[in-house]
């Protein structure tokens, strides 16, 4: 029978001060550097749970809608979600926090696949997902559509197949 | 009447030799480095496209499916393929090359959105992306099934609104 | 009356992978790349306590025992311990976790001091910390007496006036 | 019998410019970065009279007392005050110039503390080190001291055992 | 006989974005990163030509006469001019472009030799270069007289041999 | 009368340990890492003979005969050789030293030229170099004929003018 692992097992904080060359010309944070710090906080994450090496598969959809500045302090937290085979859906909720204002806010979130490979680069089988709190329970009900959609996405499944994916169109969550 | 520019005056080329700190420990390139590397280059190509600053307003879903090495040359060419007032959507392409046994593949496509802004971070219009070549024209196209499969995730359209998007389940391309 | 501020409202988790560049010839991480990440989460702590930039002020004896490898995780924890007027004191514990084999080990502890500066670099006082867990309170009770120590080894305090440093011979604990 | 080596044949100079990413949001450079180059320059002045790999084994206390500024040039001087079996204590002096007014000051100073490894990691034992110049001999003096004080910080000597230690309450030098 | 290959089949192009740990304090590029980017995209230029690892044999004079700014694009551009047995001669042209004003413009060029070598680092054959347009026929033509410049600086052809040379004080080109 | 200056003045000695991401797929130090590392200690020499902020103008023809590896220690020693007006000719010597062998040789030398400027970037006069040992005589004597060969070669000095130069043939000295 397939090990299990608890999700919260796989729980992973990671925190990051802005510096002058993660900015632009405006003194604002790089989208292409909190992407660079997604991939490490969620493929730990993926290790963690696995107790393997983790390669990224895939990154979903990310938007950017707040501006984070030089100096702020950038915390990302990661957690896998669902577990299929060889591969992982880590959540990731990235935080900005200005600290002589005391500001702080939740600036992106996003999700990252991952495939657990032995030292030969071949994928190997990981421990099921179980997740506890609410929060990680409604992350494991989304993750099938989530993966049917990067399949289509990927053109690896016909989208009259993608049966949980029909449902995005209800749902404003994640 | 707004400003008109060709898309091929977007073109961006830009070389990365893959060092060991941009590697696992299987020596494999880092998905998150190289996102890091397109968010680079595609900046830059929203750039020159607009002759403004730009901040990175999304990224679509990406996939890994090829292994880079320590030691590759990695080829990474961006366009901006559609404008929409203060935002441009741009593709990229990465290439890696193995220069030894000359073994050279495309690696990944992505699609970046950009928002143009002035020098207080406000976002300002930008010129209309004219298509030439059979690609470029196919590119424009898909742009605005792309931008609503977008919105949607974002949760900023409803579904219902989404003409274009409704036809991706019916189209392999991109 | 001086405002007051809970240690617990203080920490900081860090996580960081030992990549290439921060390993000597014998594949493990440098005892200075180290140190930077301990000056990087407790200087965050600090501010976070604080509200304010802060600069390091002082390091306290660190040692090194055990070894950590390319490719672990480290995680550093920091906290606050106590203040003195615009001065306080972190203390950073250091884990390393060998992913496949699901070793993890307290690699370090240390004890880092801060000033809180203004805009100018001039000193401004901070909140007085209130600690609340049994780890917390016993922290914060050994502050005084490593405080002394510091000011005797600058050569700002006499050894005789040194009242609660004299304690430190018979005391195994920090 | 013991080779000997002379300490002067393990002085190195090492030179640093301060660049944006070395320093904080008031454009001082941060501590750890500090601590970072001390720790290589004193590693390859513990190499170099070893003629062996060395790791990290402590670092004394440290404190900053002055501001060093973005644009200063960082000179670090490090040499090998005495030898123990496979261990070496190493001094360290940082001084800081301001170029354009020719201010120049001793900014910091520190001892660190290395063994000598061979190929598999494990201590493997140096040569003996011969002190010549007045500050070398004073040097080699206190190192017997700051030895007895990292052992009890460290809870590996009993204080009532630290003879050499007690003298350091009468004892402003180093 | 000599395989053979077409000097358009080197050429390189490498874009890269001015950030702030490469300027200096007046905010202009150091010279030395720019020839960290030039080393970097004339050696790969050289892989691709001769299907080798490289190394760097030298590095002709190089004069910086235009500024370069922070949050500039600039585009380096490397092709084989000339193959000498295990040698290959690089020509790279520096383009720096200011975005927000457009102004575009020639910064440097240089000419970098490097020696294709076999996993020992030995020397070993590369292919004839096969000039076709008028500026690649041109730097064909001029490679043996700067060939023989560097060999009489480096002192190892005597002046009276260097019959090429001789013709460089009638020449502006290069 | 114009301000001297004693060569001497100008010392810098700098030290780099060989890390990962300084070394190509064969472990070797590349090329354009090591100017980089001679741009900024000759620069920081510069800096220190003309109390001013300098760019770089032009760096002379630079061989790389030896091989440097990874974990070696290279030791980069510059000086002022002679100065005209705004600019300084400096002459930077790097050795490798391999520590476990204690094999240390001369890897390369250099000339690079830098320009005193003001806060406004316009050139401004430095003091007149002095001369003092053998080899700074050597160094001082051999500079007005290397500065006529850059000239020419940048084409800013007809041949036919350059008095000094043509010694250049007969000379096998720097």
């Amino acid at each position: 029978m397939r090990k299990q692992k608890k999700v919260k097992d796989s729980y992973v904080i990671m925190t990051e001060l802005v510096l002058p060359n993660d900015t632009n010309t405006l003194n604002n944070l790089m989208g292409g550097r909190m992407m660079h710090w997604m991939d490490i906080v969620s493929a730990i994450s993926a290790q963690k749970f696995s107790n393997r090496i983790v390669v990224t598969a895939s990154v979903d959809n990310v938007s950017f809608s707040e501006t984070i500045r030089l100096g702020n302090v950038v915390t990302l937290e990661a957690k896998v979600t669902r577990a299929f085979n060889s591969s992982m859906e880590v959540h990731i909720e990235v935080y900005a926090e200005d600290i002589p204002s005391g500001k702080k806010f939740l600036s992106n979130q996003a999700f990252f696949t991952f495939v657990a490979v032995d030292q030969l680069g071949n994928p190997i089988d990981v421990p099921e997902a179980i997740p506890e709190s609410e929060e990680e329970l409604k992350h494991f009900d989304g993750a099938l559509r989530r993966r049917q959609l990067r399949l289509v996405l990927a053109g690896r499944m016909k989208p009259s197949d993608a049966v949980e994916l029909k449902s995005i169109f209800d749902i404003k969550e994640d």
